[in-house]
Protein backbone atom coordinates (compact mmCIF):
# COMPACT_ATOMS: atom_id res chain seq x y z
CA UNK A 1 0.00 0.00 0.00
CA UNK A 2 1.18 3.41 -0.71
CA UNK A 3 0.33 5.82 2.17
CA UNK A 4 1.38 9.27 1.86
CA UNK A 5 1.69 11.80 4.53
CA UNK A 6 0.62 15.44 3.87
CA UNK A 7 2.68 17.93 6.26
CA UNK A 8 4.99 14.81 6.93
CA UNK A 9 8.09 16.34 8.60
CA UNK A 10 6.92 16.61 12.43
CA UNK A 11 7.39 13.81 14.71
CA UNK A 12 3.84 12.41 14.64
CA UNK A 13 4.08 12.37 10.89
CA UNK A 14 7.72 10.49 10.77
CA UNK A 15 7.02 8.31 13.62
CA UNK A 16 4.14 6.61 11.73
CA UNK A 17 5.63 6.71 8.09
CA UNK A 18 8.33 4.85 10.30
CA UNK A 19 6.26 2.07 11.27
CA UNK A 20 4.65 2.01 8.29
CA UNK A 21 7.66 1.27 6.18
CA UNK A 22 8.84 -1.00 8.93
CA UNK A 23 5.64 -2.69 7.70
CA UNK A 24 6.64 -3.09 4.66
CA UNK A 25 4.17 -0.07 3.39
CA UNK A 26 5.75 2.74 0.68
CA UNK A 27 5.80 5.37 2.59
CA UNK A 28 5.75 8.73 0.62
CA UNK A 29 7.07 11.70 3.31
CA UNK A 30 5.16 15.11 1.78
CA UNK A 31 5.85 18.94 3.35
CA UNK A 32 5.15 22.59 1.84
CA UNK A 33 9.17 22.37 0.92
CA UNK A 34 10.52 19.03 -0.72
CA UNK A 35 14.05 19.65 1.20
CA UNK A 36 12.01 19.21 4.52
CA UNK A 37 10.43 16.22 3.16
CA UNK A 38 13.82 15.23 2.03
CA UNK A 39 15.29 15.59 5.31
CA UNK A 40 13.24 14.19 7.13
CA UNK A 41 13.67 10.58 4.42
CA UNK A 42 17.40 11.13 5.43
CA UNK A 43 16.53 10.97 9.21
CA UNK A 44 14.54 7.61 9.35
CA UNK A 45 16.77 5.91 7.09
CA UNK A 46 19.67 6.44 9.45
CA UNK A 47 17.80 3.83 11.37
CA UNK A 48 17.13 1.24 8.74
CA UNK A 49 18.75 2.47 4.83
CA UNK A 50 16.41 0.06 3.28
CA UNK A 51 12.83 1.30 4.27
CA UNK A 52 10.38 2.09 1.88
CA UNK A 53 10.46 5.71 1.83
CA UNK A 54 10.54 8.40 -0.36
CA UNK A 55 10.11 11.92 -0.21
CA UNK A 56 7.26 14.24 -2.18
CA UNK A 57 6.18 18.05 -2.14
CA UNK A 58 2.55 17.80 -0.36
CA UNK A 59 0.76 17.91 -3.60
CA UNK A 60 2.80 15.32 -4.85
CA UNK A 61 1.87 13.14 -1.96
CA UNK A 62 -1.40 13.84 -2.30
CA UNK A 63 -1.65 12.91 -6.05
CA UNK A 64 0.26 9.41 -5.23
CA UNK A 65 -0.98 7.85 -2.03
CA UNK A 66 -3.93 5.52 -1.71
CA UNK A 67 -4.36 6.19 1.70
CA UNK A 68 -3.29 9.54 2.43
CA UNK A 69 -2.63 10.74 6.16
CA UNK A 70 -2.60 14.46 7.34
CA UNK A 71 -0.22 15.24 10.35
CA UNK A 72 0.17 18.98 9.54
CA UNK A 73 -0.24 21.26 12.96
CA UNK A 74 -3.90 21.97 13.94
CA UNK A 75 -3.11 25.07 12.54
CA UNK A 76 -1.61 24.70 9.44
CA UNK A 77 -4.57 22.28 8.36
CA UNK A 78 -7.16 24.90 6.88
CA UNK A 79 -4.65 26.44 4.39
CA UNK A 80 -2.89 23.35 3.64
CA UNK A 81 -5.39 21.29 2.34
CA UNK A 82 -7.64 23.18 0.02
CA UNK A 83 -5.78 23.00 -2.85
CA UNK A 84 -5.14 19.02 -2.38
CA UNK A 85 -8.60 18.55 -2.54
CA UNK A 86 -9.00 17.33 -5.75
CA UNK A 87 -5.97 15.14 -5.72
CA UNK A 88 -7.82 13.76 -2.80
CA UNK A 89 -10.63 12.73 -4.45
CA UNK A 90 -12.15 9.53 -3.76
CA UNK A 91 -9.05 8.85 -1.43
CA UNK A 92 -9.30 7.27 1.95
CA UNK A 93 -7.73 10.20 4.13
CA UNK A 94 -6.90 9.46 7.52
CA UNK A 95 -6.89 12.97 10.25
CA UNK A 96 -4.22 12.38 12.80
CA UNK A 97 -4.27 15.82 13.85
CA UNK A 98 -5.06 17.44 17.61
CA UNK A 99 -6.26 20.75 17.88
CA UNK A 100 -3.67 21.42 20.75
CA UNK A 101 -2.88 25.20 22.12
CA UNK A 102 0.21 24.90 24.69
CA UNK A 103 0.51 27.53 27.68
CA UNK A 104 3.27 27.58 30.17
CA UNK A 105 4.06 23.98 29.29
CA UNK A 106 0.16 22.86 29.62
CA UNK A 107 -1.83 21.38 27.01
CA UNK A 108 -5.38 22.91 26.10
CA UNK A 109 -8.33 21.95 23.54
CA UNK A 110 -8.96 24.15 20.80
CA UNK A 111 -12.37 24.40 20.00
CA UNK A 112 -12.87 23.38 16.53
CA UNK A 113 -16.19 25.34 14.70
CA UNK A 114 -17.10 21.95 12.93
CA UNK A 115 -16.46 19.93 16.07
CA UNK A 116 -12.88 18.31 15.99
CA UNK A 117 -10.40 18.49 13.93
CA UNK A 118 -11.41 15.22 12.36
CA UNK A 119 -14.89 17.03 10.94
CA UNK A 120 -12.82 20.22 9.47
CA UNK A 121 -11.19 17.72 7.55
CA UNK A 122 -14.30 16.05 5.92
CA UNK A 123 -15.49 19.35 5.68
CA UNK A 124 -12.19 20.89 3.85
CA UNK A 125 -11.80 17.70 1.33
CA UNK A 126 -16.28 17.08 0.89
CA UNK A 127 -15.14 14.30 -2.21
CA UNK A 128 -12.77 12.16 0.27
CA UNK A 129 -13.46 10.06 3.13
CA UNK A 130 -11.88 11.19 6.22
CA UNK A 131 -11.25 8.32 8.78
CA UNK A 132 -9.89 10.27 12.78
CA UNK A 133 -7.09 8.24 13.92
CA UNK A 134 -3.44 7.40 15.47
CA UNK A 135 -3.91 11.10 17.33
CA UNK A 136 -3.28 9.19 20.75
CA UNK A 137 0.01 7.88 19.73
CA UNK A 138 3.66 9.33 21.48
CA UNK A 139 5.52 10.55 18.44
CA UNK A 140 8.45 9.74 20.48
CA UNK A 141 6.97 5.79 20.68
CA UNK A 142 6.13 5.62 17.54
CA UNK A 143 9.86 7.14 16.51
CA UNK A 144 11.68 4.27 18.81
CA UNK A 145 10.53 1.57 16.98
CA UNK A 146 10.01 -0.84 19.99
CA UNK A 147 6.54 -2.76 20.77
CA UNK A 148 3.90 0.18 22.03
CA UNK A 149 1.18 -0.84 24.18
CA UNK A 150 -1.41 1.51 23.28
CA UNK A 151 -4.94 1.07 21.36
CA UNK A 152 -5.69 3.32 18.13
CA UNK A 153 -8.90 4.36 18.40
CA UNK A 154 -10.53 4.89 15.00
CA UNK A 155 -13.67 7.31 14.22
CA UNK A 156 -15.43 7.29 10.64
CA UNK A 157 -18.89 7.28 9.12
CA UNK A 158 -17.94 4.63 6.20
CA UNK A 159 -17.83 1.80 8.05
CA UNK A 160 -15.41 -0.03 5.33
CA UNK A 161 -13.01 2.69 5.66
CA UNK A 162 -12.86 3.19 9.45
CA UNK A 163 -12.35 -1.11 8.92
CA UNK A 164 -9.06 -0.60 7.06
CA UNK A 165 -7.43 1.68 9.46
CA UNK A 166 -8.41 -0.50 12.54
CA UNK A 167 -5.84 -3.10 10.10
CA UNK A 168 -3.76 -0.63 9.33
CA UNK A 169 -2.85 0.60 12.86
CA UNK A 170 -2.23 -2.87 14.08
CA UNK A 171 0.73 -3.00 11.38
CA UNK A 172 2.56 -1.11 14.75
CA UNK A 173 3.61 -3.57 16.61
CA UNK A 174 1.41 -3.29 20.00
CA UNK A 175 -1.38 -1.53 18.74
CA UNK A 176 -4.84 -2.44 18.56
CA UNK A 177 -7.47 -0.72 16.61
CA UNK A 178 -10.70 0.06 18.33
CA UNK A 179 -13.97 1.07 16.78
CA UNK A 180 -14.70 4.25 18.52
CA UNK A 181 -17.71 4.94 16.10
CA UNK A 182 -18.53 8.19 14.18
CA UNK A 183 -15.90 10.47 12.87
CA UNK A 184 -17.96 13.47 15.28
CA UNK A 185 -16.46 11.18 18.26
CA UNK A 186 -13.18 12.39 16.76
CA UNK A 187 -13.72 15.01 19.31
CA UNK A 188 -13.69 12.94 22.47
CA UNK A 189 -10.49 11.04 20.54
CA UNK A 190 -8.48 14.07 20.20
CA UNK A 191 -9.34 15.48 23.20
CA UNK A 192 -7.49 12.26 24.80
CA UNK A 193 -4.17 12.84 23.64
CA UNK A 194 -4.62 16.37 25.50
CA UNK A 195 -5.31 14.76 28.97
CA UNK A 196 -2.37 12.09 27.96
CA UNK A 197 0.07 15.40 27.57
CA UNK A 198 -0.95 16.11 31.11
CA UNK A 199 -0.24 12.45 32.52
CA UNK A 200 3.16 12.59 30.29
CA UNK A 201 3.76 16.03 32.24
CA UNK A 202 2.62 14.23 35.78
CA UNK A 203 4.55 10.47 35.33
CA UNK A 204 7.62 12.04 33.42
CA UNK A 205 6.58 9.31 30.72
CA UNK A 206 4.89 8.65 27.27
CA UNK A 207 1.44 7.20 28.36
CA UNK A 208 -0.84 5.60 25.66
CA UNK A 209 -4.69 4.85 26.10
CA UNK A 210 -6.66 1.28 26.20
CA UNK A 211 -9.86 0.42 26.31
CA UNK A 212 -10.71 -2.31 28.65
CA UNK A 213 -13.13 -4.51 28.54
CA UNK A 214 -13.80 -5.03 24.82
CA UNK B 1 -15.24 8.29 56.27
CA UNK B 2 -18.74 9.66 55.59
CA UNK B 3 -19.12 10.36 51.89
CA UNK B 4 -22.78 11.96 50.59
CA UNK B 5 -23.99 11.98 47.11
CA UNK B 6 -26.09 14.99 45.71
CA UNK B 7 -28.27 13.48 43.07
CA UNK B 8 -27.50 9.92 44.70
CA UNK B 9 -30.15 7.99 43.03
CA UNK B 10 -29.13 7.58 39.91
CA UNK B 11 -27.41 4.18 38.43
CA UNK B 12 -23.65 6.29 38.92
CA UNK B 13 -24.03 7.71 42.18
CA UNK B 14 -25.83 4.60 43.58
CA UNK B 15 -23.13 2.13 42.30
CA UNK B 16 -20.35 4.55 44.00
CA UNK B 17 -22.46 4.22 46.81
CA UNK B 18 -22.53 0.73 46.91
CA UNK B 19 -18.54 0.27 46.43
CA UNK B 20 -17.78 3.28 49.06
CA UNK B 21 -19.95 1.14 51.38
CA UNK B 22 -18.56 -2.28 50.41
CA UNK B 23 -15.33 -0.60 51.19
CA UNK B 24 -16.64 0.52 54.37
CA UNK B 25 -17.12 3.67 54.53
CA UNK B 26 -20.25 5.30 55.84
CA UNK B 27 -22.26 6.92 52.50
CA UNK B 28 -25.08 9.09 52.29
CA UNK B 29 -27.29 9.03 49.24
CA UNK B 30 -28.67 12.53 48.70
CA UNK B 31 -32.24 13.24 46.87
CA UNK B 32 -34.35 16.54 46.00
CA UNK B 33 -37.02 13.98 47.63
CA UNK B 34 -36.19 11.69 50.75
CA UNK B 35 -38.46 9.11 49.30
CA UNK B 36 -36.69 8.56 46.25
CA UNK B 37 -33.33 7.98 48.15
CA UNK B 38 -34.97 5.66 50.74
CA UNK B 39 -35.89 3.62 47.70
CA UNK B 40 -31.86 3.41 46.53
CA UNK B 41 -30.67 2.63 50.12
CA UNK B 42 -33.77 -0.08 49.86
CA UNK B 43 -32.31 -0.90 46.31
CA UNK B 44 -28.81 -1.25 47.71
CA UNK B 45 -29.75 -3.14 50.88
CA UNK B 46 -31.02 -5.96 49.06
CA UNK B 47 -27.29 -6.71 48.10
CA UNK B 48 -26.56 -6.92 51.32
CA UNK B 49 -28.61 -5.41 54.33
CA UNK B 50 -25.28 -4.55 56.68
CA UNK B 51 -24.00 -1.94 54.42
CA UNK B 52 -23.61 1.14 55.91
CA UNK B 53 -25.84 3.35 53.89
CA UNK B 54 -28.12 6.07 54.65
CA UNK B 55 -31.10 8.23 53.10
CA UNK B 56 -31.11 12.05 53.32
CA UNK B 57 -32.38 14.94 51.09
CA UNK B 58 -29.65 17.08 48.80
CA UNK B 59 -28.94 19.42 51.70
CA UNK B 60 -28.82 16.92 54.74
CA UNK B 61 -26.41 15.68 52.61
CA UNK B 62 -24.29 17.93 51.94
CA UNK B 63 -24.41 19.10 55.42
CA UNK B 64 -23.55 15.78 56.80
CA UNK B 65 -20.86 14.10 54.09
CA UNK B 66 -17.05 14.49 54.87
CA UNK B 67 -16.30 14.19 51.03
CA UNK B 68 -19.94 14.98 48.98
CA UNK B 69 -19.93 13.58 45.50
CA UNK B 70 -22.11 15.16 43.02
CA UNK B 71 -23.99 12.62 40.68
CA UNK B 72 -27.02 14.68 39.25
CA UNK B 73 -27.01 14.83 35.36
CA UNK B 74 -25.15 17.63 34.10
CA UNK B 75 -28.25 19.71 33.19
CA UNK B 76 -29.55 19.06 37.14
CA UNK B 77 -26.41 21.18 38.47
CA UNK B 78 -26.51 24.21 37.93
CA UNK B 79 -30.30 24.62 39.76
CA UNK B 80 -29.15 21.97 42.60
CA UNK B 81 -25.75 23.23 43.87
CA UNK B 82 -26.14 26.92 44.50
CA UNK B 83 -28.48 26.20 47.55
CA UNK B 84 -25.72 23.99 49.12
CA UNK B 85 -22.88 26.35 48.71
CA UNK B 86 -22.70 27.38 51.95
CA UNK B 87 -22.97 23.93 53.73
CA UNK B 88 -20.39 22.62 51.07
CA UNK B 89 -18.09 25.39 51.76
CA UNK B 90 -14.64 24.10 52.65
CA UNK B 91 -15.31 21.30 51.80
CA UNK B 92 -13.96 18.39 48.99
CA UNK B 93 -16.62 17.97 46.35
CA UNK B 94 -16.12 15.52 43.61
CA UNK B 95 -17.74 16.06 39.89
CA UNK B 96 -18.93 13.08 38.22
CA UNK B 97 -21.14 14.66 36.29
CA UNK B 98 -20.97 13.98 32.49
CA UNK B 99 -22.32 16.65 30.17
CA UNK B 100 -23.64 14.21 27.51
CA UNK B 101 -26.65 15.08 24.97
CA UNK B 102 -28.43 11.91 23.92
CA UNK B 103 -30.26 12.01 20.17
CA UNK B 104 -31.17 8.25 18.66
CA UNK B 105 -29.19 6.80 20.93
CA UNK B 106 -26.01 8.57 19.76
CA UNK B 107 -24.07 10.19 22.58
CA UNK B 108 -22.23 14.01 22.18
CA UNK B 109 -20.64 16.05 24.41
CA UNK B 110 -22.39 19.37 25.31
CA UNK B 111 -20.43 22.11 25.56
CA UNK B 112 -19.95 23.71 28.75
CA UNK B 113 -19.55 27.61 29.09
CA UNK B 114 -16.49 26.85 31.95
CA UNK B 115 -15.23 24.16 29.79
CA UNK B 116 -16.19 21.15 31.47
CA UNK B 117 -18.66 20.35 34.14
CA UNK B 118 -16.14 20.22 36.97
CA UNK B 119 -15.39 23.90 35.98
CA UNK B 120 -18.54 24.84 36.29
CA UNK B 121 -19.01 22.96 39.54
CA UNK B 122 -15.99 25.19 40.77
CA UNK B 123 -17.48 27.90 39.92
CA UNK B 124 -21.33 27.34 41.17
CA UNK B 125 -19.47 26.32 44.46
CA UNK B 126 -16.17 28.86 45.02
CA UNK B 127 -15.79 28.12 48.79
CA UNK B 128 -15.56 24.34 48.07
CA UNK B 129 -12.18 22.11 46.67
CA UNK B 130 -13.39 20.57 43.01
CA UNK B 131 -12.00 16.84 41.86
CA UNK B 132 -13.20 15.85 38.98
CA UNK B 133 -13.01 12.04 39.10
CA UNK B 134 -15.52 8.75 38.23
CA UNK B 135 -16.73 9.85 35.09
CA UNK B 136 -15.70 6.86 33.39
CA UNK B 137 -16.62 4.11 35.17
CA UNK B 138 -19.78 1.92 34.09
CA UNK B 139 -22.60 2.42 36.30
CA UNK B 140 -23.51 -0.99 35.58
CA UNK B 141 -20.25 -2.50 36.67
CA UNK B 142 -20.18 -0.64 39.70
CA UNK B 143 -23.37 -1.97 40.45
CA UNK B 144 -22.54 -5.36 40.11
CA UNK B 145 -19.78 -5.75 42.06
CA UNK B 146 -17.18 -7.49 40.23
CA UNK B 147 -13.49 -6.10 39.96
CA UNK B 148 -13.41 -2.90 37.57
CA UNK B 149 -10.84 -3.00 34.93
CA UNK B 150 -10.33 0.29 34.67
CA UNK B 151 -8.38 3.60 35.57
CA UNK B 152 -10.39 7.27 37.54
CA UNK B 153 -7.96 9.75 35.85
CA UNK B 154 -8.55 12.70 38.46
CA UNK B 155 -8.12 16.24 37.87
CA UNK B 156 -7.90 19.13 40.42
CA UNK B 157 -5.98 22.14 40.95
CA UNK B 158 -5.34 21.53 44.89
CA UNK B 159 -2.66 18.10 44.52
CA UNK B 160 -3.68 17.24 48.42
CA UNK B 161 -7.29 16.88 47.89
CA UNK B 162 -6.59 14.83 43.93
CA UNK B 163 -4.30 12.45 46.19
CA UNK B 164 -7.02 11.70 48.50
CA UNK B 165 -10.02 11.50 45.89
CA UNK B 166 -6.59 9.07 43.53
CA UNK B 167 -6.65 6.46 47.04
CA UNK B 168 -10.77 6.19 47.53
CA UNK B 169 -10.92 5.74 43.31
CA UNK B 170 -8.44 2.13 44.93
CA UNK B 171 -11.52 1.26 47.57
CA UNK B 172 -13.13 0.28 44.18
CA UNK B 173 -11.73 -3.49 42.91
CA UNK B 174 -9.80 -3.08 40.52
CA UNK B 175 -9.82 0.27 39.76
CA UNK B 176 -6.34 2.65 39.62
CA UNK B 177 -6.22 6.50 40.61
CA UNK B 178 -4.51 7.67 37.62
CA UNK B 179 -3.26 11.89 38.03
CA UNK B 180 -4.79 13.93 34.85
CA UNK B 181 -3.42 17.17 36.24
CA UNK B 182 -5.43 20.86 36.56
CA UNK B 183 -9.09 20.50 36.66
CA UNK B 184 -9.42 22.09 33.06
CA UNK B 185 -8.41 18.30 32.12
CA UNK B 186 -11.36 17.27 33.44
CA UNK B 187 -13.41 18.48 29.79
CA UNK B 188 -11.37 15.48 28.36
CA UNK B 189 -11.82 13.29 31.09
CA UNK B 190 -15.68 13.76 30.75
CA UNK B 191 -15.28 13.00 26.86
CA UNK B 192 -14.22 9.72 27.08
CA UNK B 193 -17.43 8.84 28.77
CA UNK B 194 -19.46 10.09 25.55
CA UNK B 195 -16.50 7.92 23.72
CA UNK B 196 -16.67 4.96 25.62
CA UNK B 197 -21.09 5.08 25.05
CA UNK B 198 -19.94 4.75 21.53
CA UNK B 199 -17.37 1.95 21.91
CA UNK B 200 -20.09 0.52 24.04
CA UNK B 201 -22.52 0.22 21.54
CA UNK B 202 -20.05 -0.81 19.01
CA UNK B 203 -18.80 -3.65 21.08
CA UNK B 204 -22.29 -4.34 22.82
CA UNK B 205 -20.43 -4.27 26.13
CA UNK B 206 -19.54 -1.48 29.02
CA UNK B 207 -15.74 -0.29 28.34
CA UNK B 208 -13.48 1.53 30.34
CA UNK B 209 -10.18 2.83 29.77
CA UNK B 210 -6.87 2.51 30.87
CA UNK B 211 -3.68 4.76 31.02
CA UNK B 212 -1.06 2.18 29.80
CA UNK B 213 2.75 2.96 30.65
CA UNK B 214 2.66 4.51 33.54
Amino acid sequence: MKIAFIGGTGEEGMGLAYRFALAGHECIIGSRALEKAEGAVAELREKDGALPLRAAENAGAAAEGEIVVVTTPYAAQAPTLPPLADALAGKLVVSAVVPMAFEGGRASLIAVPEGSAAQQEQALLPQSTVVAAFQNLSARKLLKGAPIEADVVVCADDADAKQRIMKLAEAIEGVRGVDGGALANAQMVEGITVLLVAINRAYKTQAGVRIAGI
